[in-house]
Parts: structure tokens; C-alpha cells; sequence
């Protein structure tokens, strides 16, 4: 547990940086993030570069024993180079406006004189601060991704996108038939005549969706522009790895109040070293419930199976040009506690200091425009020096998950391409599935279809409406082996290249699940109550309205025409189990259905679970304990089974243990057993 | 009484024909329409053409018996085409934005080169399948004007619009002042000044209506863009009848849901043979009103006064993107004979099996992708045979109306136009009348201000706001003649060139309705009370403040400073009668308006109505029946007049009749008097 | 007091003029505006003018003994400009989209080609009819800025705006040091890189505000386009100076439901003779509340502290394509009274008689389409002839003041680039304050942070964000002279550059308010209750938590985690007093508020208050009386504080006074001592 912050000593004066880097050490802060956005420094002109500045920032911070996270500037493309090659270098949006200069990401990911020049400058970055002894880290770009830049639809992107479609389908003939671009007439001549999915002639007739683009288009482009910003960023660490041993991350943005980037984050942290994210919870563009945050954690954690970074954590009251509320006393601490019990081993607040100009005026720091003392300040501090207490007795941390919830990009994509009913989104669905286990206090990890399920108890796959042979073969294979898998409505009815297959839902999962069909009900406008293993609920969604082959009933609707059929099944599957789940179910049905999966597959509650409580079970490798963490505005009184030492304070607590609003209590049961890493997933 | 489905051969493996073909025939399926897509099969390069694969399709066909109904593939010019003459091809919209390939409609019907592709294609195809003995129909185009896409801002269009106004206007002194051009220095001093009413300098300031554009100028625009859209259609129509006798329709947008097209229908139906529309219900764009639908009908019916076709009827859940939600058991059934008591003769389901690919993958049809038999497919088929049997006893229907309402397409873009006051919506204000009668059991005919008046005992014309001098005469001779007239507030106030006539309202009806309004309150955030022999109701749109001259009061406000002045009044005209209803009503009191006319001019009402049964009195020409319809998801017991037979069932009932939910009785009176098609509007 | 029209002669035939004139005449009207729009009757081909037209116009007129204001028409550039000088002289919107004719308003006014055609035509208009002895006054263009229109985003702009910056900064590094164009890499090399800010690549991120835009660019650019608008009219005022001696003014936009239009009115009046303005209450683009109208009021007058006219007042139902609702009886006259009683002394109804063609055929005037009498001519009419007894007894009427509210607009636009929290707006926020006193019946002046402070007894300056060094000073002086100051949150923490002060707030104003703000909460979808002189009231934007430190508590948050800390604050400084209100305020809060500060300085409340009745003590200079205008739809009792006379009626009336629905009534106190001029801010 460590924390640091985002620091931008180019923003201040030099006689600053001498009270900014004191006022850190008494915080407790050890690491800083710099550089990310300093292309203009680094090359006013063309061709002009100049690198003392940096030398200068970076031996004053080692002087102070502060290590440092360099970012690459690519983010920021300077408005000499704007005004010298824009046509080639903006983004063109989906209306084939360009996306000028005038704030940041105004680049495309696919412009080969942009590329040329991240190369240069990137390559003389790398050679010169590669060894450099403060360094320790490196971030690529900033929020790839943001303010929906993934997808260009510039005439280089269509380009580029052809020769990608040529190596994939090798014929067009190949193509117009995968695709089906017979219907409407759609089928091209030639790659050259292929087109990226803009806005066509219909778009007033879908706004908001992909205005009738052919479906099969637009997932290959959705998975190309993907590619083009992993290809983007591995470009850069492939340069950095070779003048430098410093591990090499990214900051990707997966906050419950942003939406997708757009980018299979599985794909992109392969060739990372660890993942890391930005973490707002309160601010200009919502506010993010703490199942969300927690979530967050997690996907960021699932992409590697590994610690992770929270490269920005909100430090105050923030927005760009309308602030959120500020973070009551007590907040700061245990967001960062949450960060560390969901497998962050360094959390960066962000920022040192509200800026004094420029689009983030009031995007604020841990420190004011006045740069004094502050509640926030003291408040960091206080968790600065409870940490350094604590790593003397615990080791990095990860919780410990035995639940999987699988998160599929393909699947993804596709279900924003045609979201099946109005209020339908892929990620919100899991995110139902993820809060049921939450409130409970059960720990879950995030794995994609193709990561090795073999370690879970239990293995949830929502709307898993697409998978690859090798993908459904290790579905099978965990369940055969005895594995428990929960699957959903809209499942394993479309081909990897988003057409339909001609099969009855749950198409090739017909056999697994031991149900058809053959008809369903879309919930638009409309709600329909259910009943079973669940209680009673109702479904807001969509309703499968299943027939049950081999399976067993657990759960049934009560309305509608299909009142008494099934709505969710229970399968045996050689040594294993499948569920069917053919409805959405509101929050505390959809809770009951995990107490009863964790009940049916032995999985423990460690602890009560309250309303707006966070209890995470976690292990060094070694030792376990428990995060107890009160998202409340009140105080609250947590069960505690037999008598525990609570860390943080040092006290021992037995039979309960009080949190005032906002408190945290980390729990280690006394006679603890050792464990190991691969308890994990046990 | 017949039904068919919408096929698409060319979507499915040749080896899959024979089953589509047996299952059609067991569902009881005689005709299909096919090709209206498929110009790239037709051309796949420019100027080489391929017949072999429609002549094999056509040859299957006729082997199974299946009527054909051929559409021309002018919706969708392919991708080669769109490459090549784009510039030329492509619409603009009002912000001048191209409306590209990638979807269909991407054409604008001006453009001189894409007329010429149509011609040449067209020209083939009906000189190849003129006289095929399969095909029984032809359908131009599809879905005219769908998506916004009748004005196009383009330069072509401007050119043509400028052509236009020359042969209208001869001089351009002659256009500035009819149009008041000196208003705001928009005086244009030759006919190539003069613009297409695209989006201008003042677009925030009305950004959902018309920006400011001259209201003359911009239903100029309309009736062009109007007449371009049918120029385009029969030039297609000509060709085909040099080369075939069969009939030509096209299929028509009028949904509840849809908005109008900005088509004169009433013009567009003159040169087809029979009209067709498509009829969905609920699905992705919103969910229709049962009298929504019976309006949308009658409208189709109207335009010709005749038998018309569903060219597409909803057979599943259906979207693009999103679905509505599944018709449930019954309804489909239902539907079906709705549209054949409103004067359908023929219903094709759309689509016969849901794509696997393209757009449409979730536009379910009849089969899901599976391919396999359901139960909307067993309910069509129950439906098939049904009408095998009651083709037997009866012949074409129409029903029998007395009742008419104008619809002038002038005055809808006129209101469009300007819409007096938030909310306002000619089509709604329609809907509102047709609703009062459709709540009672009483079919309305839709009539143009041309159309001979005599056969009805009523007629209803809201809002006519402009008439020509021989439609004013039209008028004045049917109420002269004893007919009953129903005007409304904004009526008789422009010119036919949208300009304000310098009279007080009603203007030039101010004899006729023997008042004058010289105030009037629009209900801008407010709402009136009113009383009268409506009883007592709610105005929320609009109040004239009436003086009576030789009228007398039928209703008063009962609120505001007006509080009891006139809002309702009857004068004696002719040997006539016309009512002046100054104000809007709510659903009770425009209803229970509706009774008083019909009371008062001699119009029975069959059978007591209730809400959600639709009952409609038909004919053959020789004999009378009721269709009554139950639209409710439960059992409804209806009183019947005497003993009757019904015809579904083949049973006899009296008293009463009992009605599942979305059930249908078809009732015949044992004594039925033999009875004429002229009986219709007697 | 007199009453006007805005008349359109052009627009009817000449046999019309007599009647109209007649009419006019009887209705009272002594004053006519027109010629705003005519520039193609000018010159309808380019260089060839006529004047014939006008010369006869103002012929007419003046044998009607009509005054005449005559408008410059340099608001609508005719086609034949637009089509030759098009790409030069049309603005460019944010997105880059030219705004092309078709309205109005369709020129930049940067344009050099359209400066020269209007200083052009403005000369001759200007030579010919400079002394022409029925013309009384000049109006420049017309509602500068309409419809945003004051920012434009040409290239052409783009360059001046570059020199301006040139100007101002002198070098580019002091730009980017001032700007601090470090943060992101946005530094500029040299001036000519400079943009405007339109809609940047981060769009998505903050669609409704500046997208990200650098705040200190954005706010140069503001000032900028302000004064771009503000000399396009002065040169027009300079050319007619040459000529004229009759005064010069345009007509403003500031109704309650229009938005700021971007022009510094402070600034721009400083040239004109009087200040006018457009009053809309009631129409297609809202509603506008009583202390709304009476602020806008108070505006147009503070500009140059001296009595101004409404140049176009409602005088029926209006809108472009829907209407608002119709001024019930008495409301016109009550609005017309309530535009004297506020400091007005010509009130032009907007228009004549309704046009019967072009955008504004549903923008009614006094006279309906039909040009006959009607109850809206007969009610202004019956004004007219009281105000000419009127006359008689009273001079030029203006409030008496003692209160006033500053207003910066560096400070408004400063606060629309960053509105600090959902919800705020500067202008609302002084609305809030005006209404406080305006529900007691108090007037308020509005005074620029550069005005004569010295004549009030109470200055409120909310939200103050940045204030120049003479700007403090003068601040400082008035309350080091016995002043008493409001401030708020959100003041004195911003440079004149829009880059934030390194300060705590209230930042340059912690001496005066003897405070410290270290901690402030946005209300971000929260509410937070607070106590003090002001009663119980609720905050629902922002909560300053104020560490008092020489200032004295009279307020308090009573919930959230900073209960108990103060809200409101008290300070002596010099012989003055400060107080500081670190949050919003509900409406019946502030009343409170305003209550207390009145007591505090001796400002004496009239009459006792009730809702929807404005009261208004005004003076001629010699006499005082007190307007009472009733805007409530039923009568109300006014309790009248020993005898008076009313004086539109000229009876005496004592103790109380009974006033219908929209009735007005002026009270003289019967014992009224003489007073002067300077008696207003007494």
C-alpha cells in the first residue's frame, strides 16, 4: 500500500517545487506521475527539442527521494504540428467533422505522420531518461480512448480499415457473404469500395444507435479501431523496452460514470507490466455508486489477474467547468482504503494542487489554488501514516475471489451495435450481477472467455450472445470438470462476425443448458413479475419464455400470457452445472440468486452484509483479513465472528465492532492459517 | 381476404426454397412480394446486368402456386453507382450534410443521373417480367420518403425548385409579392437567387421548426419536393404498363408512430392501381393506438376509396436495434382481421423468416432464425383457414361509412409550417375527430377537398386553414345541398400560397359559420374549461373567442376572461348546417361531440361500444356484417341487436356475444337486407 | 410618457397609410420606428440606390404630425450581397457552419466587404434625411446579437482576433505565460496560431459548455466579439452624427426569457444618446415573471442611469411558429405603466398591425390581420388618453433608488465558461437578489463595478469573480465612506485573465469580508439547510464553509458535515459594513435577507407587499408618487398609508385602495414634499 500523486511542477514557478516536494514527504506521498502532457516543451518547434527542463524537474524530485512515473506526451500534439499536418493527423468523427485543436486527443491513432513523430520524440524520451535512477515507472499517452476518440472515421482510418478487412476475408466475395450485404444492396465490388460506418443516409431514423450500419461492419471496425490504439500504444512501449527496464503501464478509464472507451482492455494489457485507471466518484459527469467503484477495481484488476495502480484518485471537489460535490471528511481515506482492498498497491491522488489556469482550473488537488494546508491534506497524510503502519504487518494484497463474472468485448460491442430492447446495456447487466455478490461481500473476478475458469467455484456469463469454438470448449471443459456456470438471455445466438445462427436460443448453448426458445418477450414499456429460487421479482428487460429439455425449473413468471413458464433452469452438464437465467431481475432478487448460487456451491459470507458496508476479503499471499469499509453517512455496527484484531488501530474487537460515517476497519482473525497466492481463486 | 409474406429468397440457401414454399402453403400464404432490394443483384457493375438468378426465383415460385407481387429495387442504388456519381446522386439534408451511402433512401429524387440508372434497370426488368404468369402486382420503389427523406436541400434540387417557381410564378416580381419578400430584405431579384429553405443564420432560434424561412417559400419547397417524389414514382409506372397489364401500387408510411412523409398521398395514389401501406404496431419506434391504426387504414383506404393492400404486417417482435415488445397470442390474428374490416383485401406478413444478417437481423418475421414452426406461425395459419371459409360467404369489404373527415396536405405543411401554439399538430387534431367516431363503432371516411361530399352525412374539416376557390365550392355546395359541415379554429385564414388573408377569422368561411372571432387565446402552458352539448371538457390547445352573428351557441367557456363567450356554434346554411367548434376537447367530451352529431344527423350507432373493442360494419356490396374486435388482454362480454350469425365459428348467438382476449366475432343479421357498394356512403 | 408603434408602411399598400394613421391618432400614438429591415427598397441592385420610397413615407407622416424613429437596415443584407460577397460577410457558428440568409442577422460583423456597404448606405441615408424635421431619432441595426449571433467564428475573425490578442499582449509568450498555455501543450508559437475558440476534439466531454476550450482564450474572445459588435454600431453612430443632431439609439435585448447576448451593454451605451429595449413577456419562447420584466427594466435604464424607451412592447399573442398566450384585458395596460413606472418614456408597441406574410405573419399586433378596432386597440387607446392627463401633472419618471446591484460582464461571461456547479447562473443569481427587493417594493439600480458607488445606501455585488485594481478601489472607498456591501461566494478569486488568484477565497476580498473560505461544497443533486437573520432557508447551489476572522457570525448550515459553521457574515471596514453570503438562497430566504438589510440601513419599505404586486415610488425630479400595478388576475386591497391622491383616476383616496385584476394605480401623498433629481439615490 502506497500512496502518490499527479504532479505538474512545469505549472509553477521553481521556488515552488521545494515547499510542494516537503508538504509530500509529511503526507506521506512516494511517488509522483509527471510529463504526460509536455510535448511542447519537450519540441516547441519542429525538429527543436529540448530536454534540460526535464532533467532539472526530475533531479530536483530525486533529490527529494520522490520516485516518478513518466508519461509519454503523446496525448497532446502541439498546434505547430496541428497547423502543419492537421489533415492528416485529426480525428474525423462519426458526422465527418474534424476534431480539431483546441483541448487534447486530437490525433488519429492510425495518422502515419503522427506516428512518425511519437516515434521521435518517444525514442529520445526513452534513450535519455530509460536508466534514470528516480524513475520507476512508465505511463503510455493518457486515457486512450477518451471523449469517444477511439473510433475515426477519417478517409486514412477507411484506408486502413480496407487493408484490414483484405487480410481477414482475403475475398471480398468472402466478405459480402459473411456479412450478408446482399440485404439492401449493400454488397461492395471491391475492398476499396468498402466504407467505415458512418453516419448514412438514414440516421435520423436510429440517432443514437448505429443509424442502420450493416452489424457485421461495424463490430470489424469496432474490433480494428481497438486494434489501432493497442497498435498505437505497443508501438511506444516497444521503443521504451528497449532503453529501459521500467515497467510500463497506461491509465485506462473504466469509472461507473464513463462509458466504454471502445478499446478490449484484456488486448491492450498484454503487453502491459500492470494495469491502472483514473478514479472519479463524485464530479462534473455523475456520481458513481460504490458497487460501480468496486467493479471498476475489479475489471482493472481481472484484464492481468494482478495488482493494479489507481493512477488518478479524486483528491477534492472537481469538474472541468461545473464541479461535484466535495468529499465529506472521512471519504479521501476510505476511497483509497477501497482502492487497496480491491488489489491497488498504489494509489495516486490526483492532483497536487488545483491548477491556476487552463481547462482544469477547478479540476482541484489535494491541495487549494492557495496552495496551503487543508482537511484534504490532513486527512491523506493521516492515511499515509496509518499505511506505513500496515505494510509492516501485510504484504501487497489481492481479495479472494472464488465468483467469475465473464466479461466479453466481442459480446460487448455487439450488444451496442443492436442492444435488443430499450434500457439494454452489456455492461450494466453485468454490473447487476457483480452487485448482487457485492452486497454480500463476496469478492469477484472479472475473466474473459478465453482465461482458465479452473480456479472458480462458481462462473457467470451474462448475455454471452457470441463465442469462438476454442472460447465455448473452455465453457465446456470447466463445467465438465465439475465447474458451476450461470448463464443469460440473448447467449449464444450470433457468430463471431455478429450474424445470426440458424438456431433456437440458447443456440449453442442448447445442449449445456438442456432448454429452447422459442419465443420471448423484449420488455419495452412494460414489466413482468417472476417468482422462484429468487423469491418474487420482476424482470424490466427481456423475458426468454423457456422450455426445459433436460433442466429442471427453479424459477417461473407470474403474468403475462407465459405465466408459469419457466424463467430460470437448473442443468446437470457432466460433472458441472448450468444455470439459465432468461430474465433481468431487479436488485434484491437478483441478490437472492446469488445467496442461493454461493449457498449451492459452498461458497462462505464471511460477514453480515449491511446496506452501503464494503466488506472485502483479501490475503498477502500469506496472511488474511478483512476490509470492512462504511460507505455511509452514518455510523454502523458490524458482527464479528469470534475475536479479531483490527489493524489499523491495533485494538482488538470481539463479537462486533463500531464505524463511525465513512470509517475503516481492516479484521484479521487471530489464529488466522497461512495461505498463498493461489488461494486466490481456491 | 388473403394473406401473403414479404420473402427474400436471395437471403437464404436455394436448398431452403422448397421448405419456405411448403410451410407458406400450410400457413395458408398465397402471394409474396419479392425484389425490392436488389438492384447490386440485378447490376452488380455498371451496365452489366444478370436476370438468370430472379428468372429461377420466379420459376420456383410458380412451381409452388405463389402469387408474386415484383418490386422495383430503386431503394437502394449500389455501392459502385453511389462511387461513381455520388455528387450527383446523393440528397442533402437542411444542414447541407450529404445523406451517404450506407443504409438505403441515399438518393435524391432529382438527381438526372439516378433517373437515368432507374430507367434503364426498370425498363428491364418489366420488359423481362411484364407478363410473367406468377407475378400479379407490381410495387415502385419502397416506402417513398421513409426517414425524412422527400425534401432534399441539394444544388440539383435548388436548380429544379428554382425551375419550379418560374413556371408558377412567371415573374419573380410576381414571387416577391406574393410571398412578402420585402418582409426582412429577402426581395430576390431573379429566379436564380432564389434558395431551398435549408437551415439560415437564425437556426437557434427555432431550432426544431422551420428557423425562420418564409412560410410561403417553405410549403413551395414542400409541394416540389411532393411533386418530385411522385414524379420519380410514375415515371417508373410508365414504363412498367408499356410492358405489363398488371396492377402498380406502392407501399405507403402512415403509422401511428411514423411521422408524415411529406408526400401528398391523395396526388401519389392517382396513378397506382390500388394502394398498400405497412403496419406496424409495436416495435422500436413506439407503440400505435388501436384507433391509431383503424385512422391509418381509413387513410390508405381513402385515398382512392377503395379495397387496399397491407404490403407489410407486423409478425413478430420487431427493431432495428431495439425491439417492441412480442405480439402476444391472439393478437396477430387480430390484427389481420382489423385490417381486413378497415378494407384491406390483402395482408402480407413482413417477414416471412427473421435475416440472419443486415440491419434487420431483430426485424423478426412469421419464422424466427431458426426456421422452424412456432406459434405465430400456427396463428397465421389458424387465420389462413378461417378466411378460406369466410371467403365463401363474403366478398371485397369495405366498411359502411357515413361519416367523413378532410384531410388537405396543403394545410398539414401549412401547420407544419407554423403551428400556432406548442402542441399543435394538424395529423393529431385529425386523429382526435377520427378517435370521437372510431370510440362509437363508426367507420369515417378520409376525404381531400376536392373529393365529391355528397354521400356523406357529415363531414368534418379541423383546421382547414387554406382552400382553393373551387374547394371553397365544393364546400358551399354540399352544405347548400342539406350536407353537415363541421369547421374549427384556424380555418379560412391563408391564402393557398400560406400568406394571412387580411379578414377576420374564420375568414373566408365567416359566412358559412355566420361568427367572427376577433380574439383568440392559444393555450400556451393553460388550459380552458369549457361546457356545451359536449357536456363539460377541456381545452388545451387553442380558444376562439366567438361572436355569434346569425349562429346560434351550442357551447361556452366557462373560464378566463372569456368565461361565457361562445366556443361552439351551429348556423343554419343553405339547406344545410355548419358547426363552428372554436376550441380543442379532451378524449370524454370530443366523444360525447361526436354523439350529438351523429344524433342529430340521422347516423346510427350499431351496437353499444366500450373501450379497446373495435367494431366496424362492413360490406361486400351485397351483404352487411360487424367485425367487432376485441383489442383488450381480457374476456369482453358485447350485447348483440337480435339473433345473429357468426361467421368465424359458423354459429348463431343472441344477446350477447363473449369475446376472448384479442378475440374476433364477425356478426351478420339473419334478415340482412341485400345492399349495394354504393350503400358505403349512403 | 408616450406611446409609440413600430410601423411597416412598406408592407401594405399605400391607401392603407391614412387609415392607419387615423387610427394611430386615436389610439394616442405620437411616435412611429421605421426602416429597420428595408435595405434591398434602398438599393435593390448593388450601387443602385432610391430613396423616393422613403422620401413619400416620411412625407405621409409628417402631415400626420408623426415623430419618427428610423432605423438603419443594416440587420438584413439583401441576396444580391449574399450571393456576390457570401463567403466574406456570412458568420460561421461554433461548429464551422456558415450561417447563410434566409432570416436575419446574417453577416459578421468583423466583415470588411459588409462594413463598407453599410457605412456606404448609412451615409446616405443619414446625408438625406439627417435633419428632416419629422424624425426625431435614429436606431442602429437592429437587436444586435439576436439569436447568438455576436460570436463568430471566421477565419476572418480568427485574424482579427489575432491582432487584438497582438494588441493586448504584445508578445506570444506573455499570451501563453497569461493564459498558461503549458497545460496541455496548447502553446502558441506566435499570434497567427491563435484560434477562435470554436468546438474543439473534447466536444463530447462537455457538449453544453466550452468543450474544454482554454477559459482565458474563451473570455478574451467574449470581449472581443463584444466589442466587434460594439464597433459595427459606433461607426454607424459616427457617420449619422456628421449628419444628425437627433439622438442615436438601438433597441436591446434583455427579457427574461432570452439569454445574454454576449455584448458588454455598459459599454456599448456609453456612445448612444438614450438606451432602448424589446420587452416580451408572454410568447413563443416563454414566460416571463413580474420581477423578471421589472429587472430587465432596471437594467436598460442603469445602463445609463437615465430614463430610456421600450422600443417594441408585446401587444398580442406572438411567436415565429407558435404563439403564446393572448394578453388578457388590462395586462397591456398594466404593462405599459409598469415600463413608466420602471424609468421609461416611450413605450412602442411592437407592431402596428400583424403582417400578413413572412416569418412573423403570427407576431400580432395592435390592429389584427383584419386592421379593424379591437379590444387590444381600444385598451391602449384608453392608456393613451390617461397618460396625456398624466402629462400634465407629472415629468419624466425614474424610480427612486437607494439599493443597487453591480453587474460585470467579465464576470458574467467569466462564469459561463466555468459555472462552478449544475445549475448556476450569474444572471439568476441577480435575479435572485433583485427579486428580494422587488417583493418589498424597494427599486434597485444596477451599477457596473466602475460606477459612482457613493449614492447608495446598499450595493450588492454577488459572485464579483474578478474585479479590476481601480474596480477594488472604488469598492474599497465606498465602504471605507460608510457603505455597506454585499458579496457572495465565488468572488475576488479570479484575475482579470480568467486564471485563478493563489489565494483562499474570498481571495482579494478576505480584509474587507474579514474571512476565510478553505473549504466550500458544490451542491451537486444536494440541498444543504441553513439558519440565521434570514430565518431557516435551504442552499441548492453552493456552500462556502466561512472561518470567520475578524467578521461576526449571522448565519449557519444546520446540516451536512460543516453544521454549525458559518454561512453569513458581518464586517466593519473603515466606516462601513461587509457582509458576505457564502451560499444561494431560497426566494423567501432572501426576502428575508433583503428585510434585514433594509433595517440595517435605514431603508424604508413604502407600502406594505404582497405577492404579484409591484410597487414603484418614483420621482419627476419635483414630485414623488408610488406606482401600484396589480399582476395578479383578481383584485387586491393595498393598504395606503394616510390620504392620497390617485392620480389616474384623480380621486382622493385613504387608508386602503382596491385594485382589479392587472388595474394600475399612482399615489401622491397629498402633503409631498418637494425633492430633486438626486433624490434617486438618496
Amino acid at each position: 500500500m502506497r500512496i502518490g500523486t499527479d504532479y505538474y511542477p512545469e505549472h509553477w514557478d521553481e521556488e515552488r517545487w521545494k515547499t510542494d516536494l516537503e508538504m509530500m514527504h509529511k503526507c506521506g506521498i512516494k511517488v509522483v506521475r509527471i510529463g504526460e502532457f509536455d510535448w511542447s516543451l519537450y519540441e516547441p518547434e519542429e525538429g527543436f527539442y529540448q530536454f534540460e527542463w526535464m532533467d532539472h524537474i526530475l533531479e530536483v524530485l530525486q533529490k527529494y527521494d520522490m520516485k516518478v512515473v513518466l508519461g509519454t506526451p503523446s496525448a497532446t500534439p502541439p498546434k505547430w504540428m496541428c497547423d502543419k499536418y492537421g489533415d492528416e493527423l485529426y480525428q474525423k468523427d462519426k458526422r465527418g467533422r474534424v476534431r480539431p485543436f483546441g483541448t487534447r486527443k486530437h490525433y488519429c491513432f492510425n495518422s502515419d505522420i503522427y506516428r512518425n513523430k511519437v516515434r521521435d520524440l518517444v525514442t529520445r524520451i526513452a534513450e535519455r531518461y530509460g536508466r534514470h535512477p528516480t524513475i520507476e515507472g512508465w505511463q503510455i499517452d493518457n486515457e486512450l480512448g477518451w471523449a469517444n476518440t477511439t473510433r475515426c472515421y477519417c478517409e486514412n482510418c477507411q484506408a486502413k480499415f480496407q487493408s484490414y478487412l483484405r487480410d481477414k476475408y482475403k475475398t471480398i466475395d468472402q466478405l459480402n457473404r459473411t456479412y450478408g450485404s446482399v440485404f439492401w444492396s449493400e454488397t461492395f465490388n471491391d475492398f476499396s469500395q468498402v466504407i467505415v460506418p458512418y453516419e448514412g443516409a438514414c440516421y435520423a431514423a436510429d440517432p443514437e444507435g448505429t443509424q442502420g450500419q450493416n452489424p457485421s461492419l461495424v463490430l470489424d471496425f469496432d474490433r480494428f479501431s481497438s486494434d489501432s490504439v493497442i497498435s498505437f500504444m505497443n508501438e511506444q512501449i516497444d521503443i521504451i523496452r528497449r532503453y529501459s527496464d521500467y515497467p510500463v503501464t497506461t491509465n485506462m478509464l473504466d469509472a461507473g460514470v464513463n462509458s466504454g472507451t471502445g478499446i478490449d482492455y484484456f488486448k491492450l494489457s498484454k503487453t502491459l507490466d500492470f494495469t491502472a485507471w483514473d478514479n472519479y466518484i463524485n464530479f462534473q459527469w455523475g456520481i458513481a455508486e460504490d458497487a460501480g467503484v468496486s467493479r471498476d477495481h475489479a475489471l482493472v484488476r481481472s484484464y492481468k489477474h494482478k495488482p493494479f495502480w489507481v493512477m488518478e484518485q479524486q483528491a477534492a471537489a472537481i469538474g472541468w467547468s461545473k464541479l461535484g460535490s466535495v468529499p465529506e471528511p472521512g471519504q479521501l481515506r476510505l476511497w483509497t482504503y477501497s482502492s487497496f482492498a480491491n488489489g491497488a498497491d498504489t494509489v495516486m491522488f490526483f492532483r497536487w494542487r488545483s491548477c491556476l489556469f487552463g481547462t482544469e482550473e477547478y479540476w482541484n488537488g489535494i491541495l487549494s489554488h492557495d496552495g496551503k494546508t487543508n482537511r484534504r491534506f490532513q486527512e491523506i497524510g493521516q492515511t499515509g501514516v496509518e499505511i506505513e503502519r500496515l505494510n509492516q504487518k501485510l504484504g501487497k494484497l489481492m481479495p479472494v475471489v472464488k465468483v467469475a463474472i465473464m466479461k466479453s468485448f466481442d459480446c460487448e460491442w455487439s450488444h451496442k451495435v443492436h442492444p435488443h430492447v430499450e434500457g439494454f446495456q452489456y455492461d450494466q447487466l453485468l454490473l447487476d450481477y457483480y452487485r448482487a455478490f457485492y452486497n454480500l461481500g463476496i469478492p469477484v473476478e472479472f475473466v474473459s472467455p478465453d482465461d482458465d475458469l479452473s480456479c472458480y467455484k462458481l462462473v457467470i456469463a451474462p448475455a454471452l450472445i457470441m463465442v469462438s469454438d476454442s472460447q465455448k470448449t473452455n465453457l465446456e471443459q470447466y463445467i465438465k470438470n465439475g465447474g458451476c456456470l450461470v448463464l443469460s438471455f440473448r447467449s449464444g445466438i450470433k457468430t463471431m462476425e455478429n450474424t445470426m445462427l440458424p438456431l433456437t436460443p440458447p443456440g449453442i448453448f442448447e445442449d449445456m443448458t438442456g432448454i429452447k426458445v422459442d419465443d420471448y418477450d423484449p420488455q419495452y414499456r412494460k414489466h413482468t413479475a417472476v417468482a422462484g429460487v429468487f423469491g418474487s421479482g420482476v424482470s424490466s428487460l427481456w423475458c426468454d419464455i423457456i422450455t426445459p429439455q433436460t433442466a429442471k425449473t427453479l424459477g417461473v413468471y407470474t403474468e403475462q400470457y407465459y405465466s408459469g413458464k419457466s424463467c430460470l433452469t437448473e442443468n446437470a452438464y457432466g460433472k458441472g452445472t448450468v444455470y439459465y437465467l432468461g430474465c433481468d431481475l431487479n436488485e434484491e432478487a437478483m441478490k437472492r440468486f446469488a445467496q442461493y448460487l454461493c449457498h449451492r456451491n459452498g461458497i462462505r459470507m464471511l460477514i453480515g452484509a449491511q446496506d452501503g458496508v464494503e466488506i472485502v476479503p483479501v490475503t498477502d499471499g500469506v496472511q488474511q483479513a478483512v476490509f470492512v469499509l462504511n460507505h455511509n453517512s452514518h455510523t454502523i455496527i458490524v458482527p464479528v465472528d469470534g475475536t479479531c484484531m483490527e489493524l489499523i488501530k491495533g485494538e482488538e474487537t470481539s463479537g462486533q465492532i463500531e464505524l463511525k460515517p465513512y470509517d475503516v476497519a481492516i479484521l484479521q482473525r487471530k489464529s488466522s492459517n497461512s495461505c498463498n497466492w493461489t488461494d486466490m481463486c481456491d
